[in-house]
Order: structure tokens, then C-alpha cells, then sequence
């Protein structure tokens, strides 16, 4: 018998997912603060539960996506949360990217009932969650990812298993950190090329096909030379990540230099009110700077 | 008829790159520092000259691959320099990587002979430069780029007229700042992987693929897993490209602070002697910092 799935977290992440369960035929149970949140996967023939707690209770596997540390742990160790309604053996699946640290940390507690837990971050954004062919990375027990590995195919397309607990997480901080830098690493080429009066749209056809190719270069350069801020992933959120990744970085004394300057990059925009634009308004900051503005 | 070609610098670049213009059937005239070096262009059917001056005076079209401005200054302007043998019309090609600022003086001595001048520096290394694969940007006058263009078809695949003298200097350099950021991203990204303990052939196998692909991630990682620091592009090399970048950037203020992070962690590398080993050596400078080395 397919397990049944809850899904707490119906955010812009969490409701396609939700309605990519529902359709692979996986019967659904979900909460969100913000109930009008839940229509759409009700309408799909999901089921409106009362409370993390209450989702727990009615699934095999339940899975969590929001913001941060403590959005997992309110939904999960909190009044009404998940680890009052799991029963022993069931899994909970955190799909949100937060700090290997507290990972660890709700899953001893989850041990304690008798509750696995998996902690499977992924990349790929909204787009990847509609369509279903996100990266998920999972740290965890071997075996459970295992047992758990329908519910992932239904939601995404690359499924790596990354080691124990935390795993997960720690790659998904280290694909923010590549991220990051690679976001830096087109914004400074195209400054560079503003400043010295390249044609940008040569310039950018001209490097992009050899060692310098990446798909920041590649996707997100053209936006900033058609001044198109829209988010595919937000400033506010890319921050986020980079501050858990600093802190596990700090934890296991890892140095970080770029990483760190791309992080105050970012502070700078969040400065400028600008936390909601997409991440290549990195771009800016540097503009700010050289008194330029990277157009073609 | 086809046009004579001269070649000032066969290096590990300009040999095979000489070479492959005899393959393609121009009559090809070269020059070398040490003359050794000549010796396989000619037994190829190529002409020993006496100077850069001579083979000038046998070209049409000459091609300069040296290492920094100051070597193309000697071999264009020096004593028994090009400048002294080229006739009114020819056209010089110089395919080193240069600042564009030094190009932009050496092609403004050249017009006053009525010489044309080229700025053509190229990506792909020796084994683009042996299999005719480069990149090449060029900078100059249109009509002269489009005379010149079966020379540049014998010695690469992606040809860019990039706009006027020095623009191909520029955008090479732009090339330079993002390959730089991005080795200092794949770094930062196994550095922080090993610290906190994940399998990191799991965790470059599950990040390569989405936003944080690079060429250098995909490239240079697994040289580094394998602890493999043999040069595809030397230390020393990137860090007078990042070195022309950087002083370019002042010339026009640009800020370019990643890049500017990037060249004194390379530089850090020089100083334990490192500078012949290949960029993705980076990893070593963070290695050093934090205590840890990066292997799978």
C-alpha cells in the first residue's frame, strides 16, 4: 500500500510539491499557517488537516517545508507539532534548507519516539518544484531513504543520497557557497566590461562557451543586461543560506573568505530594500560602487 | 592568393598554432627566442627567419604569441623589432594576452607605418591550441578582422569580433575575472564539504548538475579530489592575466573585489613555490588557512 504523506509548509516550494504527491497518487494530508494555502491541494483531493500534529497522525511520512531553523522546529518540537501526533516508525522527511546543527539536533529528539527522520534539502526553485524535477539531497539512515525513495521520485528528478543526518543539509550549503561566488564571478565580469566599454552582449557570447561557463553566466548575466530583477531565487533567501553556511562553517572551522564577501555583497542590497529582487542584483551592489550601471 | 604569415613566439601556444597554419597550406615564416624551438615548424615546411624584423619583412600578415606587454613591446617595437620590416598594409596579429591599454599604444606607433594591428588573445590552452579549438576575441578594425579571418579559421572554433583595438584584450580579461571566481567557488565549496565531513565525490556528483555547474567545477574538481595540481593553466599565468585585470580595472575604476581576493590567494600559493602548478592549486591556499586537506 502507496504510505499516506503529510506535507506541512504550502509556500511557493510546498504546494506544487503537495500537488505533485496528490498526483502521483499519493494520499495527502497538509497544514499551513495560512489556510487559504490549502485549497488548491484539497481541490486536488488532499485532505485539510488541523495542525502539524494532527498531519503526523493521519501519515506514514510526513514532510516539512519552511523558511528556516526555527520554522522546523516550531512545526515539528513546537505546541501542536509534528512529534505529538507521529507514531513510532514514522518518518519525517525536512525538505527545508536549514542548519545541519538543529538537524541533528530534531533528529535525536524524533529518536526518542521511535521517529526517523531525514533531512533533504533541494535546488532547482519554484520552477523545479511545478515541474517536479528538482535536486534533492538527503542525509539520513540508508535504509529509510530507501523506503522513502517513491515519495522523492514524485518531486524530484537528480536524488542523491549524501550520508547521515545532516548530510543533506551540509551539501545543499555547499552548493550555496558555489552558488554564490559563481553569482560574484559573473557580476565582477560584467562590471569589469561596462567599465572598460566591451559591447556586453559580445562579451558575454564570446566567454560563455569556454572555462569561464557557468549556469549563473549563463542564465542569469542576460537578465542583468535586459535590467530584469525579478527573482528566480531571491536575494532574502540566498542570504539565509549563506548565513547558515557561514555558521556551519564556523562550527567545523572552515575558511570561507569569498563566501563571506559575497555575503556582505548581499547585506548591502538587503540595505537598499532590495531582499525581494533575484539574486543577480548582485550586480548592483558593484554598480553602486564603480558609479555604473551594466546595461546593453 | 594566400596571405604570407609570419609567427613571433612558439611557445607551448604559439608552436602547435604555427603548426596548424602550415597544415592549412599558408607559406609560414616564424621567429623564436630559442631557436630550437623553430625547428618543428620548419621540418613541417615552415621558414627560419633571422628576427622578428625578417619575418615581417616575408609576411603579410604576422602573428605575435608572447607572454606579457613588455615581450610584445620588444618583439614589435624593439631593436630588429616587426616594426622595422613590415611593409605598408601588412597587419599585425598579436595573440598574447596583454593589457589593452599597452595594445591600444603599440597599434597607435604601428599606424603611423600604416600597419594594422589586431588584438587577438585566445582561451582553450595547448590542447585547444594543438586541436585548433580556440576561442578568439578579437579587437581592431572590422575590415581588417574580416581579411584576416581564414588565418583565425586555421587556429580556432569560436571567433568573436569583439569591437575596436583592445577590445579583445578587454573581454579576454573579463574571460580571466570569471574563470578566477569561479575556481575560487569550486574551492571554497570542496573546502567547506571537507571540513564538515561529507563524502565529497557525492557532494560534487550531486551539486554539478544544477545552478552551481561550472566548466571549473565540472573540470577542476576531481583533479583536486585526486590531489592532481599538474597545470592545465599554470598559477604564474592566471595571476599576470588577474594582474592585467586588476591594473585595467584601476584605469577605468572598476571594483572588483572578488577578483581582487582571488589574486591575493593565488599569490599566497606563489609564495610556497606553487606557481607552476595548474589554478585549481587555489584549493591549497584555503587548505592552509583552515587546517584540513581537501581528497576523496
Amino acid at each position: 500500500m502507496e504510505p499516506r504523506v503529510g506535507f506541512v509548509g504550502l509556500g511557493i516550494m510546498g504546494q506544487p510539491m503537495a500537488l505533485n504527491l496528490v498526483k502521483a497518487g499519493f494520499a495527502v494530508n497538509c497544514w499551513n499557517r495560512t489556510a487559504a494555502r490549502m485549497e488548491p491541494v484539497v481541490q486536488a483531493g488532499g485532505l485539510a488537516a488541523e495542525s502539524p500534529a494532527h498531519v503526523a497522525e493521519l501519515s506514514d511520512i510526513t514532510i516539512t517545508m519552511v523558511r528556516d531553523s526555527p520554522d522546523v522546529e516550531a512545526v515539528v518540537l513546537g505546541r501542536k507539532g509534528i512529534i505529538e501526533g507521529a507514531r513510532a516508525k514514522a518518518v519525517l522527511i525536512d525538505m527545508s534548507t536549514i542548519s545541519p546543527q538543529v538537524t541533528r539536533e530534531i533528529a535525536a529528539r524524533l529518536k526518542e519516539r521511535d521517529v526517523q527522520m531525514l533531512d533533504a534539502p533541494v535546488s532547482g526553485g519554484d520552477v523545479g518544484a511545478r515541474e517536479g524535477t528538482l535536486s534533492i539531497m538527503v542525509g539520513g539512515e540508508q535504509e529509510v531513504f530507501e523506503r522513502c525513495r517513491p515519495v522523492f521520485e514524485a518531486l524530484g528528478k537528480t536524488i542523491t543520497y549524501c550520508g547521515p543526518t545532516g548530510a543533506g543539509q551540509t551539501v545543499k550549503l555547499c552548493n550555496q557557497v558555489v552558488c554564490g561566488l559563481n553569482i560574484l564571478a559573473m557580476s565582477e565580469g560584467l562590471l569589469f566590461g561596462a567599465k572598460a566599454g566591451v559591447d556586453l552582449r559580445v562579451m558575454h557570447q564570446a566567454i560563455s562557451a569556454g572555462a569561464a561557463s557557468s549556469w549563473m553566466l549563463t542564465n542569469l548575466a542576460p537578465k542583468v543586461l535586459d535590467r530584469d530583477f525579478a527573482p528566480g531565487f531571491m536575494v532574502d533567501l540566498q542570504q539565509k543560506d549563506l548565513k547558515l553556511a557561514l555558521e556551519a562553517a564556523r562550527e567545523c572551522s572552515a575558511t570561507l573568505p569569498g563566501t563571506a564577501l559575497v555575503h556582505q555583497l548581499f547585506a548591502a542590497l538587503q540595505a537598499h530594500g532590495e531582499g525581494q529582487e533575484g539574486t543577480q542584483a548582485l550586480v548592483k551592489a558593484l554598480e553602486r560602487l564603480a558609479k555604473v550601471e551594466v546595461k546593453a
